[in-house]
């Protein structure tokens, strides 16, 4: 059942002993919108524990790590950013169907929560989160605002995607006036590279290809490539962007070897191309302008298939 | 005299003939603010003009080259984003000594024009011009709000430095309720490389060095690079931020040869080192955590004495 924020903070506050779940392979905003509403719950005098599937990567600890979680039996579930339950990774099966509420932005949101509140206009979870918490008639204060900060920051990639509205720079706006310090957490997440990571970028840089009047830009990462930089898998999803900013170029392939010997390749493209349309003839999905599909055959294999259908497209 | 928004906005009503000057390598700011004002002007049935006395970079073009200017004697002289006379290049001899009127974010600004609104808790000069169009009540359109959002954008670093406020996101959202197409000017001032650029950031990246325990991060440009790539010598402007992003690094040296056997160093710090102190050593200036200065040696020589130097001042 859809609710709105009024409503949704109404409910929250008749509950106690409150789990919030986030998406497995945790970003900012699903990090941010849990830690947010956890500490929001707390100051109510609620017991409230965040969980996710998989481990906290280290650029977000020192935002989110200070946090003491009560430990309770749960009486209330509550899901944040998780468009799909399936999207809870390994906690998908212990808490399938249980789940009370959704707190989420995804416009291809399943609809598998008791209680729905969905803003698809909202750029991040963390302008919906802000709305419930100020509804709760918590006072914000600075470590709330770093963890709401930090989710909109990041899945805008920091105020620049188009996806970015004025209801977003407002709620920026609010969250500085309540002492998030924004300085800093746009350095930690938006300009500072691990000596691992700009080893590999800089490698894969270097072997960017350009096909069919250079519309179409690849790059491709191998597992010599990890071993040579001592880079892990995750870091290289920062790459994919990559394809995408040389000028002229409508499609990005980004195809990275996996230690399995399976192929998974990022489609980035403007408007003309529809990625994830792209990406579903290889068995893959995602959004219009990002998507992704996963090959079982060499690097070299998967370019040229990849290639080819681009040119297709293309022509 | 200093004067406040509100006194600048009735001295500007009473003018007429008013020219507009920015500074010299003119950045987003400056000319989103000249540019902004100008059609303000206009709007105003005001004949209004801005000059620089370099070229637009390209781009730019496509959100302030629209705007057709009259021509006429100038009466009123208004330098905008311009802490110094000087840095209005080739038109300081010209117009040295007759500002009228100088709209600026610069704390170095050194008082020059008849009258000063000097906002330098602002990020960019074009928050006090959005304040300045209001209070002379002009109906902000979409292509003044695209001029003075491409100004608060690229001063921010999209948003990013420290030197961004609430003032500043809630300036955003403002403008981006008056139109102003935030997600294209971003995606071309963030999101766009070209091909030359990419080729020498490769080569740039793929030469990077570290000294003194990896704190100090070098990044060399010499004119073999430019001619192997085409890059021009101002699109290597953006490589300066890159030797500050890796982790550990606390001094980011880019070392650039120019035509004329110079060398440029571009100093990036962070709290711990203040860059101007560092680039005074040599003869040169800045802020305190982004200077430069000029040797007039080989690449390598200027390597060997800033590394040296800044050794000494890690120890």
């Amino acid at each position: 059942m859809r609710i709105n924020v009024k409503e949704c903070a109404q409910i929250l506050k008749e509950q106690d002993n409150i789990l919030i779940l986030t998406h497995a392979h945790p970003d900012g905003d699903t990090l941010g919108s849990g830690f947010g509403l956890c500490r929001a719950l707390l100051k109510l005098g609620k017991k409230a524990r965040v969980v996710c599937a998989d481990e906290i990567p280290d650029k977000y600890l020192c935002i989110f790590k200070e946090l003491e979680m009560p430990e309770f039996e749960e009486d209330y579930i509550v899901a944040v950013d998780v468009a799909t339950e399936n999207l809870l990774g390994d906690l998908c099966d212990k808490y399938k169907g249980k789940i009370d509420l959704c707190i989420d932005h995804h416009r291809s949101n399943s609809d598998y929560a008791k209680y729905l509140v969905l803003d698809s206009d909202a750029a991040a979870a963390c302008e919906t989160i802000l709305e419930i918490v100020k509804e709760l008639g918590v006072e914000i204060d600075s470590a709330i605002a770093d963890c709401l900060f930090t989710g909109i920051s990041t899945d805008t990639g920091c105020f620049k995607f188009a996806s970015t509205t004025a209801n977003t720079y407002r709620a920026a706006a609010e969250l500085v006036d309540f002492g998030a310090d924004n300085g800093k957490i746009n350095r930690i997440m938006f300009d500072t590279k691990t000596k691992t990571y700009a080893a590999i970028e800089s490698l894969a840089l270097e072997g960017m290809q350009f096909f069919c009047d250079e519309r179409i830009c690849v790059i491709t990462i191998t597992q010599d490539m990890y071993e040579k930089t001592g880079a892990k898998e995750y870091e290289t999803e920062a790459i994919s962007p990559l394809t995408r900013q040389i000028e002229g170029v409508e499609i990005g392939l980004t195809i990275r070897e996996k230690a399995n010997g399976e192929c998974k390749c990022s489609i980035r493209t403007f408007e003309s191309v529809d990625a994830s349309e792209l990406a579903a003839f290889f068995g893959g999905g995602g959004h219009k302008q990002a998507s992704a599909c996963v090959f079982n055959c060499s690097v070299e294999e998967a370019k040229a298939r990849l290639v080819a259908k681009c040119e297709e497209i293309l022509k």
